[in-house]
């Protein structure tokens, strides 16, 4: 495995690798790597000849008072996780080589933006959007494989890549949880043993929401009104929202319809918040 | 000359051209093309094997009000001015193709967006850095060359291009000029024979501005006022700015330090605003 912390020398090394005919598959991660993010470079290892794997903890999507100077580093571990699920190079840029004095663009997708993760982080997707734009400039794939945990994060980024042209193929892929459910994240690291043991909570009240649409429930307002009782239980700080959204305009509903719903919820533990979301097909 | 409307038919002939070896230029334009337009075609096709014309206009770089439904558009003789200078291939997206319904992301250099021609059209780089990024990511260049005359646009793609790691080569073109020293642009066309009898006034005090800079000349105040009697003369409807920036920081001076300054000026004659600048090198 090959690790690359130049722009210049990762864009020259794609250029190679795409004079020589491969595919390239791109894995942008924050690192401290889990399970979640090996399936994610297993599946773009299936789908491209030569996978990169960016480890870099991004500062511009942290909003002040967010957790950028503690976000947890491992970089040892992340190398042997990488290079066992498939990576072929690690991109792990210096935050100097990515934003040098006098940066100063920024890339905004409207209006999706600012709702759900958008309201309680109001900068957070102009960074994400940003970082990912530079990413795929350096390292030129032809596909980039991102979680479904952050299933508005993949959303706009979609979006991002069709309006601006990007010649890159967004693939999603689903969250690996925990064996008690909970969903796969960087941030779990920070949970007390006490938060620990509660937290399936939210996968809990996901599965219990699909179960009653299932059943032919389609109020959203009964539906989020009996999944905040299961949440309620696992004494959580705060309920940032459970939100029922369409799964190709992300617009809140009120009413379940065919093809379903994505249910997306943002939790607060202490001062650890934790995302997870479900799909839920009907006809 | 090939003719491409579509964008992925443009970025698989960029593919293409890529894979055989080729250097790929690309001069992003709105059409209705002039001499400038020429040299700039030319410069590219100096530089690379393959030079990709953009003709666009583009409507998000247009404020309300503003001249975008009316401006200049003459097709024909565009493909006859690109194909003589040198160009290989026009790009010519429809509106629907370029900004298809649900559009929603833009690019925004922040500071010096807002600063001269930002001030007087709010919006109008957030549409310049987004549409030269679609046009990169869909015409896949190693080289792009712009026109000095827009300096501030040269400028700030240069700093989005470096801010995003877009790998691709910015080229600034000099300024081409009329006979009377008038600087080549599409909205000439929109001057009414008594205006453009009078309009040569800008050049001229420039060059009065530059002479009195090389005599010794230190003061912006001082070289301002001078060269707005010289403007006033022509009967200018408004000045909107005469400003003396740093060329590599693009922020104002009050007095003329080495290596010396770019005066730039933006002049309104009846509904038609024309810019001019120079550059002046001092020791």
């Amino acid at each position: 495995m090959k690790l690359i912390r130049s722009i210049l020398e990762m864009q020259a090394e794609s250029d190679r690798l795409r004079r020589e005919g491969n595919k390239i598959g791109v894995v942008p991660t924050m690192g401290y790597l889990h399970d979640g993010h090996a399936s994610l470079i297993r599946k773009a290892k299936q789908l491209t000849d030569v996978v990169i794997t960016t480890l870099f903890v991004n500062p511009t999507q942290f909003g002040p008072g967010e957790d950028f100077q503690r976000y947890p580093r491992d970089f040892e571990r992340d190398k042997t996780i990488a290079s066992s699920a498939g990576a072929d190079i690690i991109f792990n840029p210096e935050v100097s080589e990515m934003y040098p004095a006098h940066y100063k663009t920024y890339i905004e997708v409207e209006k999706v933006s600012k709702i759900l993760e958008g309201k309680f982080r109001p900068t957070h997707f102009r960074g994400v959007t940003t970082i990912v734009s530079k990413l795929f400039l350096a390292t030129k794939p032809h596909v980039a494989v991102f979680g479904q945990k952050d299933a508005q994060q993949a959303f706009i980024i979609r979006q991002m890549a069709r309006d601006l042209n990007f010649d890159v193929e967004i693939v999603v892929a689903p969250i690996v949880r925990e064996h008690d459910g909970l969903a796969m994240s960087s941030r779990n690291v920070y949970l007390k043993p006490a938060q620990r043991s509660k937290v399936s909570a939210l996968y809990e009240s996901l599965r219990y929401a699909e179960i009653r649409v299932n059943e032919g429930e389609r109020s959203v307002e009964k539906l989020r009104k009996e999944m905040t009782k299961i949440i309620r239980r696992s004494n959580p700080t705060r309920i940032d929202y459970i939100a029922f959204v369409e799964q190709n305009s992300f617009s809140e509903v009120k009413i379940i319809k065919p093809p379903g719903v994505l249910i997306a919820l943002a939790v607060k533990f202490g001062s650890t918040r934790l995302l997870d979301n479900i799909s839920v097909t009907i006809s």
